[in-house]
């Protein structure tokens, strides 16, 4: 079985197609900028090193044909043709009422657009995606494997918000969770790489990116996970608020004037630890601007410690206890001081990190101390082929 | 030195008369349903015992003025004239800028004028009172021990929200804290019902009532709490929300077409426990139900303890570790259900409850197995002592 798994950015386009007998990749590519005049175009198939060119991509559809041009090119192409293709697997966002993996009908689409308010930047890309590839592949399955699928297992004393249950029962507001495909990719991973092989085994899951969520896995399903309703929750993002008293929504809207748009799109645009810096959201700039002396910035990377810490024990809370500590994500993957300053202090719950080990980076490590009662990995996020997986899954159970 | 605390409802005062030498009660009262054609009035002084009385008290100043005649009564009476009182002492709960004890002035009034949409039953009762009071005893200090006073120890990392900075700064948004006078009494009493003497001492205050809230201790001072900018925050209450994805907001007042004033009227009058469960707010009604076969009343205590439960390991992680878990309020007084299973599956933190201990209520009570690692306490709340203590306090240090 053949699946092309695309990542659909607001001006990018990533792609990975597999052959899933033995999960091998078989090209990937991923073309920036679109809709600048000059988009570089990076491709690789098979031992080939990548090659990188400047293509003109002045929309979407045209990053679309020439990826599905590029994999079928009878000379760097991997495919005879696209018949080939069994289906085309993607992550998107949110959708009203589904927490699963579906083929995109136009029905999916309406729960898509239903649900734009709260993946203002995700939906819109994603339903431009999809219609173009309904024109391009003409009845292939497309399958989207939308991120709250993992978190179908959560219960309800944890999906269920304070507010007038009838409003959750007829707008369906509930705690979603996303980054699903990560999370899953860590609930498989993590165990093999800390050799943790018991029934039930416990897992937090911190995938801390610009984007960040955290997921306690139990016997491999999510039980909680601190996104919610929309991505825009839980802990602090790089540029996006977290979980809020919403008494300071109220009061900002009436002291500054604003509509409840214009609020919202500051605090996703000028929130987060962005908003608390005032200078960058990105947590490599604040590193280095704390480093140097300035205050607000190493006041947004102890805000986001901090949260992060309390999720950690909040979790294992409702584990009633902990294996294994992952993190994943381009924060997690990357930056050792984080780890490390998250860790610290957590030596009562049997939490040791390894400091040396810690210091490496960029590829799959174990970097608590051998003395540690909790493992403490660090997974590079691999959610192409947890799509793929699941994509695949799907096509086989129902029926293909 | 003598101090009246008084405590200010909106259809009730009580009021309870300290002579902070030996803080012995000289006498004290309650009068409820103010305003309606016939009160009662209950009061007891000395060894005497509690009286009650129907009256008549039209309004919020008749109830003031009947609790100062009575204590100066030649009869019942405990003080031979007002002159003999030092100060008047209350526990506001909420003004901008101010998280202290202070003596209320106009300019402390203006600050509590300007919270009123965040401590919407709150404030306005406690103004008008204030104002009778200034009244009926020109020149007497009255003293506000505000409720986030308590919280002022809080470090940056936790009092800041991931809202644009400048907002923050203008507005005065941050983390206050409420249940000040509740979890200041916790932090004195659990050492000493514990038996615990040792420095660095680490506690867990979980003041669960009709509006609940959990604070991390360290050494005496509070580090962290749950209720952040406004008292409608942090945990589910008995019919407000707690801290929420704000996007569930957004979509709501789209949905519904509701203006905020509509909304968050909603959310602090059906949200929190009554909004799950459709019937009641109040545990005791919920726990009835869920006996019954409920489902929505079960969901909405399971939510409860489930929140509960992942405070208490959030602040496991803020406090690096734990000596001792303090359960005060109505519910954590009187609910040995709600304590034992918020104690549930914490064995991995060393948390033992001993079931018979906690099935007794109503007092203080240490409800930890002897082999448990973190002592448990029951504390009835306190409030009034520590409001006494903190008027003589800053009476004291003002050069009164």
């Amino acid at each position: 079985m053949i699946i092309l798994v695309v990542n659909v950015g607001s001006t990018s386009l990533k792609f990975r197609l597999f052959s899933m007998e033995d999960e091998t990749i078989l090209a990937e590519g991923k073309i920036e900028r679109v809709g600048s005049s000059s988009s570089p175009f990076s491709y690789h198939y098979g031992k080939k090193e990548k090659t990188v060119d400047m293509i003109e991509c002045p929309d979407y559809r045209t990053a679309i044909k020439q990826a599905l041009d590029t994999i079928t090119d009878p000379d760097v192409g991997v495919l005879s043709s696209l018949d080939k293709l069994d289906a085309v697997g993607f992550k998107p966002v949110h959708a009203r009422n589904i927490a699963d993996s579906v083929f995109i009908t136009e029905d999916v689409i309406r729960a898509m657009e239903d649900y734009i308010p709260l993946a203002p930047a995700h939906n819109p890309p994603y339903i431009n995606a999809f219609r173009i590839f309904q024109k391009l592949l003409p009845g292939k399955p497309l399958i989207g494997v939308f991120e709250p699928a993992f978190h179908k297992t959560i219960p309800d004393v944890a999906y269920t918000y304070s507010i007038p249950y009838e409003w959750s029962q007829k707008h369906s507001i509930r705690r979603y969770g996303f980054h699903g495909a990560s999370h899953r990719y860590v609930s498989v991973r993590a165990p093999e790489l800390a050799g943790c092989h018991q029934n039930n085994l416990k897992i937090i899951s911190c995938h801390l990116g610009g984007s960040a969520s955290i997921c306690a896995i139990k016997n491999g399903a999510s039980v909680e996970t601190s996104m919610g309703f929309s991505p825009q929750s839980g802990l602090p993002h790089a540029t996006r608020n977290g979980d809020l008293d919403p008494f300071i929504l109220l009061y900002i809207m009436k002291k500054e004037g604003l509509s409840s748009d214009e609020l919202f799109n500051a605090l996703v645009c000028n929130g987060g630890l962005k908003g608390i810096s005032g200078t960058s959201g990105d947590v490599r700039d604040l590193e280095k601007e704390a480093a140097e002396g300035n205050a607000r910035a190493k006041l947004a990377l102890g805000v986001f410690v901090h949260e992060t810490r309390k999720y950690i024990g909040a979790y294992t809370a409702v584990l009633e206890g902990l294996d294994i500590l992952a993190f994943t994500g381009g924060i997690g993957e990357n930056s050792s001081m984080i780890r490390e300053r998250i860790c610290q202090g957590f030596e009562f719950l049997g939490i040791q990190l390894d400091r040396k080990r810690n210091n490496a980076t960029g590829r799959e490590l174990l970097i608590s101390d051998d003395k540690s009662q909790v493992k403490i990995v660090v997974i590079p996020a691999n959610e192409e082929l947890i799509v793929a997986r699941e994509s695949a899954r799907f096509l086989a159970s129902s029926g293909h």
